[in-house]
C-alpha cells in the first residue's frame, strides 16, 4: 500500500523529542513555536515540489492534515507550508 | 440514471469503518481528524482532473456536499479537495 | 415573455418532492443536507456554460437568487453553483 | 442634464409594484425576497456592459448605490450586478 | 502650489447644497444616502483615469481621503471609486 | 550609513506642524483626518516607483512602520500608499 | 549542518540591544514599534530574493516564523517581509 499526494502535496512523518536536538535546532518550547521538523515521505508531480524524498524539512506547525500509517503519525503538507531543508 | 459532475467535480462513494482499517491506514478517530477515504464514482471534464474511476482516495473530511444514491453516502469534491490517492 | 441569463447565469426551475426519487438519488432531508435538483430553462452566452435546456442539474442548495415566474419557484445561478447533470 | 455611468457601471430607474405583476413574474415578497426589476437609463462604455438603454432587467436587490432624478429613484449597478434581461 | 495625484487618483473639490439642486439630481439626504458629487481638480496619469479636469462626477460618497486645500475641503479618489459623469 | 527600501518601499521623512502650513494645505486636525504630508528620502527600485528624492508628497495616514533616524521620525511606505505629490 | 530556506524564504538572525544603536537607527522602544533589524544567513533561490548572506536588513516586526539555533533566535522571512537593507 502507497500514498501518491496530488500535485503540489508532500506526505511528511512528523519528527519529534530527541531527533531534533540531533540536529542543533532547538524549536522553543513555548507557545510562539511555530515550525516542527518532518521527513519527507512522498511527493505529489506539481513542477512547484522542491523537495525530494528522505530530505529533512521545517514546516509550518499549524499547516496540513493530519493521518496516522501503522500507527506513526504523517502530515499531508502544501509545498507553502514548507520554510526549509536542513541538510 | 448516471451523475456526470461538472467541470473540476468528482463524486465520490464514502469508505467507512472496517475498509479503512484494511488499508493499513488508521484516521485518527478524534477531534482533530481531518482526512476520510472514498471511492471515484465519477469524474468531471476539467484538465485539472488527476484522479480516475475506482482509485481510492483521501480527501479533506470537511469539504464538498453530500448527497445519498439509492440510500448510500456520496460527496461531490472539487479536485483541489483531494490530497492523495491510496495505492 | 421571456428571460435571458446574462453571462455565465443561468435560469432554472426547482424540483422537489417526488421527482427526485423518480430519478433515484434521495438527498437527505436533514440540516446538513446540501444539494438540490433543477431543470435548466435558460442560459446566458457565456463560454463557461457547460449545461443546456432541459438538463436535469443538481446544484449547491444556497446558491443563486430566488423568484417566481407565474407562481412557480425558480433560481437564477451562477455556472459555478453547478455541482453535476443527472442524466 | 445627462448622468454618464463610467466603465462597467449602468444607470437604472427601479420599477416597482404594478409593473412586476405586468412582466408576469412576481419577485416575492418576503424577506428572502433577493430580485427587483429596473429599465436601463444610460450605460458606460465598458466591453463588459452588455444590456442596451430600455432594456428591462433583473438586479440583485442588494447592489448598486440609490440616487434621485427629479424625484424618481435610480441606481447606479454594475453589470456584475444583473442578472438576466426579461424581453 | 499643485497637488499631483499618483496614478489612478484624482482629486476632487466637493460639491455641497445649492449646487446639488442646480444639476436636478437630488441626493437623498437620509441614512441610506451613498452618493455624492464633485468637481474634478486634478487627475494622475494611469491609463485608466477616464475624466478630465473640470468634469462634474458622482462618486461613492464613503470613498476616499479627505484634505482641505485654502480652507475648502477636497477628497483624492480612485478612478473606481468614481460611479458617472453629470453633463 | 544608508537605508536602501526594497523594491516599491519608500524611505519618508514626515512633515509637520508649520511645514504644511507652508505649503498652503492644511491636513484637517480631528477624529477623521486621513492624510499627512512628508519628503521622499530614498526609493526601491520597482518599476511601479514613480516619486523621487526631495519629493513632496501626500500619504495615507495610517500607512507604512515607523522608524526613528538619528531621532527624526521616518516612515517606509510602499508606493501604492502614497496619494499626491505637491508641487 | 546547514538550513535551506525554499523559494522566496530567507533565513534571518535576529539583532537587538546595542548593536542597532551602531547603525543609528533607533527602533522606537514603544507600543508603536513596528521595525526590527536583522542580518541575512541563507536565502532562497526564487527570482524575487534581492538581499545576500551578511546583508544587514529592516523587517516588520510582526513577520515569520521564529526558532533557535545553538540557542540564538532567528527567523524565517518572506522576500515581502523584508522592507529596506541597511548599508
Amino acid at each position: 500500500m502507497k500514498i501518491k499526494p496530488i500535485g503540489e502535496r508532500i506526505l511528511v512523518k512528523i519528527q519529534e523529542g530527541e531527533e531534533k536536538t540531533a540536529s542543533g535546532i532547538i524549536i522553543p518550547q513555548t507557545a510562539q513555536e511555530k515550525t516542527q521538523e518532518g521527513i519527507v515521505i512522498a511527493v505529489g508531480d506539481d513542477e512547484s515540489i522542491k523537495v525530494k524524498v528522505n530530505d529533512r524539512i521545517m514546516y509550518d506547525k499549524y499547516a496540513g492534515t493530519a493521518l496516522k500509517i501503522d500507527g506513526v503519525e504523517h502530515l499531508i503538507l502544501k509545498m507553502t507550508d514548507i520554510l526549509a531543508i536542513i541538510e
